[in-house]
């Protein structure tokens, strides 16, 4: 069976985030105002061959947690979608 | 009023993604196999202050497409939620 995998990255709260700082510095000085709590995050999608939907689950989690994520600074949510 | 925005961003079909390459040809190395079609995005969360619904539908486009994101190589979705 295949699942599509979405995940989503964000820096735990805390965390210095110097490219959402960037965003909300510059806004201002291209004439737009009252924004504020700016910050950016990463999404990875992929394809996944698994037997079922907790395997892909849990194979998903692992690949989260071992290599698309530093779990130090980021948190993350993974949305897992069936394909076929 | 408060909105609460979530700005997606992809690459287009077609454009290379060599951070989305990067990953996939990783993973087996690590063990894990049957990924494919990876891709990798961008997430920017704002909170932002307009009058209604559609004027903050507005000023978020205009941020995005003009500032956010690259409409030649990138394209974009929009989640708003009103926070206050």
């Amino acid at each position: 069976m295949k699942f599509s995998i979405l995940v989503e990255v964000q820096l735990l709260e805390g965390i210095s985030d110097p490219a959402g700082a960037t965003i909300e510095r510059a806004l201002p000085v291209l004439g737009y105002r009252g924004i504020s709590d700016v910050s950016v995050g990463k999404t990875i999608r992929f394809t996944l061959e698994a037997t079922d939907l907790s395997h892909a689950k849990e194979l998903s989690e692992q690949i989260c947690s071992s290599f698309l994520t530093n779990p130090v600074i980021e948190e993350s949510t993974i949305t897992i979608e069936e394909v076929s």
